[in-house]
């Protein structure tokens, strides 16, 4: 079994209001320091799969179809060996 | 300026639907070998700083009042020193 840690991140260049508002409440808590903050979103998967290989292009696939959005979200992945 | 990157996640044991959901969805998409999903945030906060410490302990500071929820969540930082 694979743990496939999913990172998936707004395009550069992409507005992020989200970001934008955790940046005001922490200013507002007196964090003056803070230039700019981005979200994303993280995901772990278990996937059975023959190898750490296979695990990787089965996840990609699936951050491809569902996990992220293409045409905004780039996204990165990470595969560990997990205890069955 | 230093870049942390703020990993939020649910803590063992929690539920998580929204996790529950994209597995669900990604059974309907043919992918039965996903276990479990389990899903949490993750953010980017540039952040000027005089040390790489002194960026980590503001930002554990920022995740604990403000970024994470400490009684169901826990958060991770890794901190890269960034161009100014």
């Amino acid at each position: 079994m694979y743990l496939v840690k999913v990172y998936v991140t707004l395009k550069k260049g992409i507005l992020d209001p989200q970001g934008v508002t955790i940046r005001g409440a922490l200013e507002a808590l007196d964090y003056k320091n803070v230039r700019e903050v981005r979200t994303g979103k993280y995901m772990e998967l278990e996937l059975d799969a023959p190898t750490a290989e296979a695990a990787r292009e089965e996840a990609a696939e699936m951050a491809r179809r569902l996990l992220a959005n293409p045409v905004i979200e780039d996204y990165r992945l990470e595969v560990e060996e997990a205890r069955a």
